[in-house]
């Protein structure tokens, strides 16, 4: 029986998860691919440090020279995250004629072209499943199972920390600041937790789905990204009277050849699949021209779950190395569409002010929002307290570009104290 | 480039919505397998009948012999349904070196093994999405995308009849029967209901299912299944008070080399993924060692849904046939594991009986119950009318067995009046 070989470059969580399965059902994994899994070499900056006890020492090596030179090896596993020795290792393998697994969303989201035209250029395979939600299969079935459909939409769920603050804040009726506090001492929420609140993992992971998704390349900088932090837990009592819940998502989708993809918070209805998904669980709702709505949930980071993706993949090329036929999946980005930019999209917004309580401002107001082509479908409240009223409305689908420049005006209105809120409204399903 | 040529069998609902989908998304489908898909033949039993305008009346035949003697085929699909002549069919495509792509659970839940032998003899593929939960990628993800995983268990609501008739019980609180008759007339349930309402449908699914999780062979024959025409409003008013709902699940694990695989009803949590699958969508709920749980959720029938995953399915082999690797799958039941029959499984279950209304009956059938090794986890409730007093109570975990054979005897004890219900609770995902 042949064996693969396996260099793996970095051993953090991803990395030792990657070794520990590769262990524990490698009776299974021989029986699927035919062949046998042996992580042969495993790159780390420190080979002193202490590890978990499945990585074995002499297994380790600083040089990276001992797994991209090696002609043994079949497959780089790449687990060591970044865009700059990352990139430089994985072009390496891909032009040694060594087929690439990587969980690298952020090389995936911006040198997907580069790194796919080498692995075409020196025929191997490079795989990525576990670059977006964790362990949830995604990218496999939406380049295989749902190849047939036209796909119109992929919005997802697809950052855990922002998931599990806006579940906290709607659940307990708290403030944001305070839910990231606790997230960070739960180790939920990073120290720096930036890339996540404001919407950067997820604009990496809906770049990379965006593409697969419409077949034409979409990157990190196509991604319009609004985070969570301007939250409060006002909206959300809001969003409660709506019968909605907030969520930021990732969303892209496609019209007439052209794509948007972004991230943002949005009011989403409670009978949206999506809106039941809480905590630091992931899902990717995908809309088909034949298949409807499909729905794919689970856990969307963790070492485990990300070593079932990871390990997922190397089989995958295990198989496809056995047979003779890397790369089995090219790039699929045939097509080169327009992507819209963020001014030019369409939606619904939900909007919270507060103004002056006094006769005529509400006009004013409708008279801006009229001018700038913005029509309201409903106002939801006016709230008076003490001199001032909280107006909280509901527009018709808006361009952006408009909805901006009549929020512009409206600010310096002299009634209008303060506009609090912008939250896109996701449309029925 | 190369055309794929494609022979139908059968054009009822599924064949149309095939061959539509091939014709709509054609750019899609050739930039994708890098060849034409060409349907070039359709066998039907009756070539005069009135269609749907996207089926060419010329390629019509009612001669098998026309597909499956055409050395130009590349591709048979088999939607004809049944297991007569679709086995045969099938037999004589794959003998002809002819990959086959089918939607047939009937089928493939019997006779699996001799289709993948023959499969395997002839070096084509033998692909199946469309077999389980219409448009849901299930099968692919467990083959690939999860291989790296050990399962421990699949659980699904896989017939949308079903879940359509508990659902709308569970919402308005009306009688099976009632329901039963409205899904008919609304056509989500078919004048003949019993392959649904007795679980049969589910259960070809769930030995499907339970094939690909467990690498063991489970058929139809192997999966004990109770369906729902005992459930009653007063078992799901049980239900909401214990906070679950009432589904039918296909559900299949496994422990210690020990495979079960079953459909029946179930109290489940309302916290747990499945119970807010509601309506005619179908899910399917995985645990897997590494990956922890993920579900997978959409729409389980309907012409364009299946359509989807059965041009899924013929775009791989197109691929595979393009690259000259068919077949790229072999059937995956690599090992022989036992099938637990259902009197040694063990399961929690709520169970409700109506009783003599006075004292001492209760610790006489807690006496049978303790003799027979059933021990009960907490009675919920005892209700009082005119004599009679209804006992609602949920067990411990108890082998099957024990309890129908505690429930054989209480049955027969003078103050009991009648065992109403016996259904199985689900234990904490």
């Amino acid at each position: 029986m042949k064996t693969i070989n396996i260099g793996l470059l970095g051993c953090g969580t991803v990395g030792t998860g990657v070794v520990r399965l590769l262990l524990t059902n490698e009776v299974k994994h021989t029986q699927y691919a035919q062949a046998k899994m042996d992580v042969k070499r495993i790159l780390v900056s420190d080979s002193a440090k202490k590890r978990d006890p499945v990585i074995r020492p002499e297994l380790l090596t600083t040089n990276p020279d001992d797994i991209l030179e090696d002609p043994s090896i079949d497959i780089v596993v790449e687990v060591m995250g970044g865009t700059g020795l990352a990139r430089e290792y994985i072009l390496r393998a891909l032009r040694a004629g060594k087929n690439v697994v990587t969980a690298n969303k952020d090389l995936m989201a911006q040198e997907g072209e580069e790194l796919f035209r080498e692995a075409a250029r020196y025929d191997v395979d490079l795989l990525f499943e576990a670059s977006v939600a964790g362990g949830i299969p995604i990218i496999g079935p939406l380049k295989n199972s749902l190849a047939g459909n036209r796909i119109t939409k992929v919005m997802g769920i697809i950052n855990g920390t922002t998931n599990f603050i806006l579940t906290k804040m709607y659940e307990d009726g708290s403030e944001f600041e305070d839910v990231l506090k606790l997230s960070q001492e739960l180790g939920y929420a990073e120290t720096d937790p930036t890339a996540d609140i404001e919407g950067w993992d997820a604009g990496r992971k809906i770049a990379i789905l965006a593409s697969i998704a419409f077949n034409t390349r979409v990157t990190f900088k196509d991604v319009y990204m609004e985070g969570i932090t301007r939250i409060s837990s006002l909206d959300i009592e809001y969003a409660k009277k709506l019968n909605c819940t907030i969520k930021l998502v990732g969303r892209a989708s496609e019209r007439d050849g052209q794509v948007e993809a972004r991230v943002h918070p949005v009011l989403l209805s409670l009978s949206h699949p999506l809106a039941k998904v809480d905590g630091v669980y992931n899902a990717v709702y995908v809309e088909g021209d034949a298949v409807g709505d499909v729905m794919f949930q689970g856990p969307g980071a963790g070492e485990m779950p990300t070593a079932s993706a990871v390990v997922g993949d190397i089989l995958s090329v295990a198989r496809n190395e056995i047979k003779g036929v890397t790369p089995r999946e090219n790039c699929s980005c045939y097509d080169r569409k327009e992507i819209l930019t963020i001014d030019r999209t369409v939606d619904k917004y939900f909007i919270r002010m507060t103004v002056v309580d006094r006769p005529g401002v509400l006009s004013q107001i409708s008279g801006v929002f009229g001018q700038k082509d913005v029509s309201i479908d409903s106002l939801i409240q006016t709230k008076h307290s003490e001199g001032s009223a909280e107006l909280a409305l509901i527009t018709d689908d808006v361009i952006d570009a408009n909805l901006r420049s009549a929020l512009d005006e409206i600010q310096h209105l002299e009634p209008v104290m303060a506009v609090s809120s912008v939250i896109r409204v996701e449309k029925d399903s």
